[in-house]
């Protein structure tokens, strides 16, 4: 069973929104915020970046879209009791806007989108849109300042040389995120690592560039405790952003993806890792890769909501930290 | 093929949604219009009427959030270039709070939210819900006035007697809406009546009170224009209200509703009746009994959209002949 | 809006069923009527007949589930109030019961089960399976008797020879029928053919045993009048059956068909022919290749169980007559 | 691959059904046992019981329905090789008759159902609904009688105040049962428990009342053998009912009900967990929440189905060895 | 039913495909044609043009898959008996190979790709991608030559002006044919336009050109058979091509569709204006924006296959004779 | 993410396929290898065996063609870096051809075409089809040879007397093959049997043959490592068959079949359970019981192309090993 009505919270910007009322009242957010378009005095700016190119299924610019309605199931408390719109002042403010035709242009369009959201002081927690979205997200927050921490959930490395001509997209957005000079390679990890691969040699890249990788059968060999202390050890006290491609997650999970890859992480163990990571200094983060087509189920952006939310509680956790002095 | 950007209109509120973006940017509102919750300065307020208590397949509640989605495959004039949003104020001012355990205060509170929306000066489109939201929105706008006109397209008569005890409902909202005075029934019209009976009897309520009522075989007899020449005898230059609800159309346009009926309206006939009314005094409108769960793809949504923005245009003609002087 | 709850009949057999409740009560049987699996005072008998064989896409044998399901959207008495279950003792009978690894043993027990039916003195109204059923059907009520007229609805001859080594099936069902001495072909009548075809030849059959053929064309070029003037000028006045393949209606009515053909009738345009069939001698019917894994919205379920309760209108008009004198 | 053909079974009621048939024969009843509405000497009677009043997605009403439907693919012996079908005469009794537009009303409708079923001798194992059927489905079976042991398998404690105005429904049916004297909550046990929260005191009231709370954390480290004891242990020798919402399970497996939440129960854990509570004295149970729009492939119904068949193996247990002496 | 067997065609190539079997054999080739991926020999080249680029939901690039399976229900012969693969050697010969990120490297390569064909002397009956595809088929296909006649079925214009920065695409694609030099606007038409619009001027252009437009309005009025008339006197004598936008249709044929306009063409007046072509002298044609995520019934695609075949007869037909002599 | 383009592999005949270009591009094969319907020079041949006859949902003749287009999403290297394309000649020989309404020719038509191409040279990988494909598959390769060992993956035993008449098909295809003289069952195991249960005895084949059996919970008590190793044990160094029913998986994988049964293999299980029987002397394989029209989204297709991958990859070791020599 599920209540579906609750009472105000009691703080904040979250009032604006239609957490008190029944799940279907009010337009459709993200997790039911308040919607402020121009994000004045939002410090937890939750946004869509609408924008693929793929060479597969694709659709994942739908994706904001359905996360949005699937994000009404979400509760304002996490299981284990961190409440993000009681902390901080939580908002959705909408979709970057991208041009469809051209994947250079809207990579930098949503650069400056998520750029202004953080000249505004806000952390941004995304739905994408395919992969490339976290390059443009990691650049918008990072650009001139020093390299940070990633955490990337993939079942894909992200980091293959592009054959259709110079392009970056979601096939290496991770490393060209590093190549760019805005993550900083020996403090950042592939977790989740699986299915079948187009090269012998996929995995190089990371090597030679100092990046860790851990594979589905690592994670399933440590355990999610001894994974998080390993991605820990990782990224360390740095600025840390933590990218959620669906895809790692196993097919049934993940249905609605342009690559889905059989044997993925479960949720049991996806929620777990990422509660793991509270503590950490997360400026912001993403989730992305769902295609809504492929799953009118919403059953894949159900669960990319709670990767969200989760997402959104541990940047909620390190802002008020922040913010609250310490 | 489909464009999906254009120029940003040019006038009035609209020009806060995001009809100048490729269509995934922006949140869900209904025809990617602003959303104004306060209704301040609104003069056609979009709506959602978010309630159903049917004993058959249900969910209409559900209704408001897929249409909003699938409307903003709308572009903003229609194929006879009526423009509502340079002719007037339009906004999506969100969904109707309502009880979900209790019909009867469901029913008054949206009472309450579209007599608010019409004490603002604004004219009521909207969307439900079950057919019940029509006797809330007609009595919302016309408590206190003269009874009105109506257009009522419907497979079903809605004027049953109410078998569970004295409830206004789906099965009787048309009957409630006349006996509550809000509705004259001499200027009143049913329109589409199709599909198998409970009751031999079940037409004998509109005879009685001198309402009249065109079945499926009556408006294919009449064709589209003698229909449009016979409602508009009917109705008068009153003001008007349009309720549509979507089970009058073919069950290939309706899969999503709670009792459909094979045999009905195409969507050709429909739209040719509705841009008929245009030059009515219509005062608002709604578009009903879209049960998501039904149709995932969002077909019987897609209808309904386009069935709402028709009424849209009748009404926004109606307003800004009135506002405009005449 | 649609009601769901009526006043409980008045006659016979069917106030055993649940048709005087909400319609998720009880048990999914045809239209809600009784279940009486022995048939025994039964006057018309709703049976399923759950075998397919085919070499396209299949599945048929799934149809009576399904048809049941959704016949419980079918009211009690028809548009032009036809109140079949005041008129006679109607009830579900179940399913024959097939050898799925066997068709010439599945064909004969369905014959057997029909044949067990109208041996209690029961018309049978049923729900196929495949087009094979038909063939079952008319044996099982036709045989030692004198061949029987035919209403044969259908995108497709079904009078093809057979390539698979001497099989009664879907393909040559109809023209196994009148081969078996079972229906007159100077009686009997094709409507709606249309679609793609395997052979210049294959309305050969037809022409050389003088069974007509109205094609889709025909029927349009006749209107609904006259092709229901038609029809009943080439039946007569006996004892007539009427097989309803699904794949006649276009394919929006029948995307849960194992080979639909886009262009076929309208549900207007089939509920307006099967109506004008009203006072024929009609002994029973069938309405059969239902495929419910290609349409699990049950839409194509829906348009068949509103053809077999008119069939079943149309049976018990015959059937009272007769039974009532006159 | 699967069979779809078996012997008749050997004893007492089930032999009325079709078992002996293949799957598509015969209508639509749990498990394909035999459909006896006036449960005249059946000892367990598989019931539906077909409302929901939700705040949220619903239509678990149209659950009896499409779970009947799924469990046609159950077979007569367990895996652990219990035959619930030889030891008692189980039938499917049909459904409740609810008042749609009344809640309370549908509760004391649905109790009295339940209360009849055990007037005449019968264990009751039903299929929801929502979880409000277990307060009628318990108070049915316990009124008058000792409170007895509780095994709540659940996503949520449905232990909440009650927002709506003082209603009994699925967000506190299992707290109105114990606070109605039919369950005695230091026997009583939530299993399970996951998703995101409400309020951080929503497990406040179990922990007030004695009620013992174990999460899906506390299920993954004790593992399925010692969850099975620390239940027993909390439950100990006294009649117990199991009640299970299927939104305990992961969503994978729950994709249609109203409130899914990732990273639950796999049905590997449920099954064993299940099967660990044999020996019990079980007088009863349920499933419920399975919502059919919103998994139109039957697979949340199918699981529900092979719980429903879990349950009624235990109960088959307790009944048989309370009935043979012991 | 449908047989699914049929006899060996007799001549050509054909006998290498699989007609002569039952549907599920072989792999899948647009209506089971031999696959020819070098096109020696081939006279009519079933073909697969991949691309989208679309501002809205998109997925054409999947098109041809799915057109290619249910192309698998069409017979060889179509309803008035023309047996294109008797009369032609017709094959499918692949898709073309694009580059899914770079919309200009695209147009290009799919150009070449049926420029490479016409080399070979094939005729070409592709199936899309979105509507840019048009621009590379009649490119590919005239380029040299003198503009021909061009056919258009759509629910848009598609003669927008670019706002995107200077490509071709599915929105301005005729628009660019024409203006390229390939098509004369004086013996070119675009038919079935309807839908809402972006601009009162969107027609301007067509206006300007002297290209006709008749939209749906004019076709109902006009009927089929003077549809026919008004097409062939607006085309003439010369080389034809005929392109066949999916969204032309009314929405319950085309879901699966990018932009669905409710109010089209139904497939009854699609087929009889394509038959009415028959005897122009058609030298390939294409059917587009068959978006298969959206429909995953693959009934759009049974409607576009349907809709190739019929093009391919009429080109089929006009290839034999200028072969053939006269 | 993923790329969607590849270099082109370097060596044999599958150079001829289109692993080189985006996955919509090409027609729909095995995992885009080259189609050679002649099957000259291939060394492991990939084939459909598109027959069933089930007592049950049935469909899975319609598996072959979902399962080639879900293929598409393979890359050409395995997870653990095999890489069967570069080692051997692999090509899509097609399908064989079958007759849909006789289940023996059937059978006897595929064990034709496959010991068509082993006398060829060619290993054959194949994808079914029901269960019963495997007795064709099994004869087709052995016939003529000593008995061999096999692998079996399954919900269910498989090993059934026959109740329809003395008929081979998927209830009891694997106590044929053994029955037949091609499978040794002392070096044989069946794995993963879980699910409801026709009869106790159910396994007493298996016992009296001396075949292992190998149930869901013995997996789970074994890991994966130790399951592996008793496989290995049971099957030796002789030739080697893997049989992999679908519905061994759990239910989330594996909606796509005919009797799903919930509490299966996860596909991170069977993924590792495959693996682990590299080096084994397996001369082919086959996946089966994928039936489309219950899983539209073709996730079930999905996870048994990537098992139809797994085993490509053990027989293409096994068959470079024995090619080069040692």
């Amino acid at each position: 069973m599920d209540d579906g009505v609750v009472a105000q919270t009691e703080t904040g910007m979250s009032e604006l929104g239609h957490l008190g009322q029944a799940r279907f009242s009010g337009i459709s957010t993200f997790m039911r915020a308040s919607y402020v378009p121009d994000a004045d005095g939002v410090e937890i700016a939750l946004a869509g970046l609408p924008y693929d190119f793929q060479g597969g299924r694709g659709s994942a610019r739908l994706g904001p879209a359905q996360i949005r309605e699937m994000s009404g199931l979400i509760r304002p408390q996490s299981f284990n009791l961190v409440a993000p719109f009681e902390m901080c002042r939580v908002a959705d403010v909408g979709n970057a806007v991208v041009n469809p035709m051209n994947p250079r242009e809207s990579i930098d369009l949503a650069t400056e989108f998520v750029a202004g959201l953080a000249a505004k002081g806000a952390a941004v927690v995304s739905a994408g849109g395919d992969h490339g979205v976290t390059y443009s997200a990691v650049k918008g927050l990072v650009q001139g300042k020093d390299p940070i921490s990633l955490v990337h959930f993939d079942a894909h490395p992200d980091s293959y040389d592009d054959p259709y001509g110079g392009y970056i997209h979601h096939g290496n957005a991770i490393r060209a995120a590093v190549e760019g000079g805005y993550v900083d390679p020996s403090r950042a990890v592939s977790v989740g690592i699986h299915g079948t691969r187009f090269f012998g040699s996929d995995r190089d890249w990371h090597r030679d560039h100092g990046m860790r990788l851990l594979t589905i059968d690592d994670v399933a060999d440590l355990g999610v405790a001894e994974t998080v202390a390993e991605i820990r050890r990782i990224v360390g006290d740095g600025p840390t952003y933590v990218t959620f491609d669906i895809d790692v997650l196993d097919t049934p999970y993940a249905v609605g993806t342009g690559a889905p890859e059989p044997g993925g992480l479960t949720m049991r163990e996806a929620l777990g890792i990422l509660r793991g990571l509270h503590g950490l200094d997360i400026i912001g983060g993403d989730v992305m890769e769902v295609a809504p087509p492929f799953d009118p189920s919403g059953h894949t952006a159900l669960c990319a909501a709670n990767i969200m939310f989760e997402i959104l509680c541990g940047t909620a956790l390190a802002y008020a930290e922040k913010r609250d002095g310490q």
